[in-house]
């Protein structure tokens, strides 16, 4: 065993997809087909053994599985000298810090863990959090189909919380607001101080609008998620950069060189 | 004393201004000076004798006051066979049946009482509810500056009930949401059926936003309203018009050709 | 051969799809099975003899087929009693006019031919051409998904001819434009004296936005059409009322109540 | 005279205000007043002596000329150790090297020269060039008033060309665009390989979106500037950190921690 990776930087990754039946898996296995540069070296379901990844010559795996399964998934690849690259939810920083314990013994090895593939929701996110500060208001729309069982939305919550920690750490008070009768509850949620508004809409997939005002002026960050296709550029960015990012990126707004 | 307007129909409307030293009467004035058609016969205040009105030859009034003052101004206008346009709130049934019964003793006069005079705001509340029956879902988000009291607007309200009242009409049910976990109120207010959202934000003034979606598609009625300004192509059309539709007409939608 | 249709009004109807092997022609296959009301009785592809719609008991055709054969389908629809609904293109002034002679003389037929059945774009056109005269200045944004061939779209031609007929029939002059350097044609297209902008963006379907404008106000008309579904609830309105209009029907909005 | 700026950086800066009584001027010396953290030391039209500002005990001078005068101003101000921030156009390339050279020898002095003062508006240029090239599509979109003389706009120009540079600097080859009939060029203005459409609408004042768009996902980047207000959040900002940046800043992008 070794920690150099199976593949010198400028060969293609060869890309086992792990979950390969799923909806995402199925998505990724297309997509690392179709992307130049990469090539796809295997595909695995929930019963098939991780060391079919290496009897198939990959040098990267794509772990799209579930909680339960991923940090085994992940552990072997990192075992193995592999890249990997993390869809599944599930990790937490106590996960995060043990990954790292284990990288640190295998110091080629890279892994990227990604909340969120979608590169234009990640930069919309980062956009809103770098503008908040320098504007008097700012609240969130977001807007989804009406099969979503959450409201408001985990991303939205996400940002929400970039949000606020950006105004906080430039002293930044609250967004002006004169409400004093509203029955109803039609301001929203307030999350970490910013108001988020949930609309479940026929037709909408996943939608998210950050407002930004000040004197005579607005700023509106929006991303539109049409369908799974959103997260496919991330997925392949993820895997096409994984190898020279030894260590743990967690988010894609690491490789996105956002500065 | 007569029913006959003092002006014929083809004259140009000589308007008299009540409540001109106000925000709204001071762009009003403006607006009739520079309309084509218009003369601006008189401006009162609100310790200016009625008789004023007809000392300048007035054929019609704008009534631009306050809500204890302005049914005596309208009353004195249609005893005197002037037309009246009138944009003060407080106009409740009882005041309109009242006003109604004077009417129908004075069949030339013509009297408006217009909610909201913002074309753009009366034509997108009106598209709003004659699209609501042919979409499964609607949600309406109104955005204003933060100074605002009350969440939602009244404008909001009013829509939100049209169209609620459309859907019932045509037996269309409820937008579909299957929402479980909302703890902190992020689907907004629900007013007649349809959800409400209110975002407050320095640099807006009175936005409106209805969302209609089926599947795959999406209709968006918005309206933008930037300043006062907003509010006196209303009035002049108001103005121009009122004398050729005798009899109480509430809702500047009634003058707009809408079918 | 009768005129009197196969079915009472209140008998579900039957419907027979022609080009059912098309990409329009499958999705209505399954729309016209999943709605509640209606019978799918017979799919016919290109190669399929016409009498195989008696055959199945079929009471309404849904032509989805090229404009060559559409016409001899609607005509053996009509001689045989059958109602239509149509979505084939190239039904110009000329084909209608002989279609509507063919109809008088069975005068219980009714034909729906139908050049968009997004009921959220017709809606969204018809709005834009009521809208149009009360606004000093309108301009059209439409945008696609960058395989178009056109620019302009087809809709958006449509609608800009709309909207400078309406302009023009009360007598509103050309939205005030004060441009005197534009060297690249940035600002557009212009239809029937509407500047019309063409936009082409990788993840788009089909988008339009009419944008009216007057002092201090914006209305704004958007329809977004995300993926042919959009289609779906028009094609069930139309076979659901097409047997209750007799005669020619051009466009669906003659079915929206419209007023 | 020194390079030693009057005031220690910890003293609230004392600002002289060039060019008062134009229009950007009168709302400069406003928002000054009411910053809090700002003191106005003096106003000065075009015909008041420089000398004037040195009288004052000016420690921050904001020049609001014109091209022609603002060069002489700006000298006059770092000659005399005091920091200024310029609004005034025509700062080209070989006066700002012919400032840089005097502010070498002035190493305390800091100057900014700002194109664009609207806090927003650069955030949403630098966002949209951030984000250019992780996406295929790209195009923008500016809104303004019908009285506006060129189109594009200066500020949707420069934008164009700060995305079409970082695409070709990350090597993203050009938008998809298959279109091949556009007759009357509603496909727009082509700057810098990005397309560029310009709406003039009665009701905006200035406005722009940029349209990014990948498989099945699209991000907007929007600004909306409603009066002129929206610029003195970007002159204060100006004013308040220009003594902590010696040397010739331009652009306020510099002062946003934009990374």
């Amino acid at each position: 065993m070794t920690d150099t990776p199976h593949a010198a930087p400028e060969a293609a990754p060869r890309v086992a997809v792990l979950g390969a039946n799923g909806k995402m898996g199925r998505r990724a296995v297309e997509a690392v087909r179709a992307a130049e540069g990469l090539e796809l070296a295997a595909e695995l379901g929930s019963r098939d053994p991780l060391t079919a990844v290496v009897d198939a010559g990959a040098t990267h795996v794509l772990d799209l599985t579930v909680p339960d399964a991923s940090p085994d998934n992940v552990a072997f690849a990192v075992e193995n000298g592999l890249h990997a690259v993390v869809g599944t939810s599930g990790w937490g920083p106590e996960r995060r810090v043990a990954l790292e314990a284990r990288l640190a013994e295998h110091p080629g090895v890279g892994v990227l863990i990604a909340p969120n593939f979608s590169v234009g929701s990640v930069l919309a996110s980062a956009f809103a959090a770098k503008a908040a500060r320098w504007f008097e208001s700012v609240e969130l729309i977001e807007l989804h189909h009406p099969a979503k069982l959450d409201a408001p939305s985990g991303t939205a919550v996400r940002t929400a919380e970039l949000i606020g920690d950006a105004r906080a750490a430039a002293g930044v008070g609250p967004s002006p607001d004169a409400t004093e009768r509203d029955p109803d509850g039609a301001r929203g949620a307030v999350v970490n101080g910013v108001h988020v508004h949930a609309v479940r809409l026929r037709g909408l997939e996943a939608h998210q609008e950050v407002l930004l005002g000040g004197p005579g002026e607005q700023l509106v960050v929006r991303h539109d998620a049409f369908d799974r296709g959103a997260y496919m550029p991330g997925v392949v960015l993820g895997l096409r950069t994984v190898a020279s990012r030894p260590g743990l990126t967690y988010g894609l707004d690491g490789y996105l060189d956002l500065g």
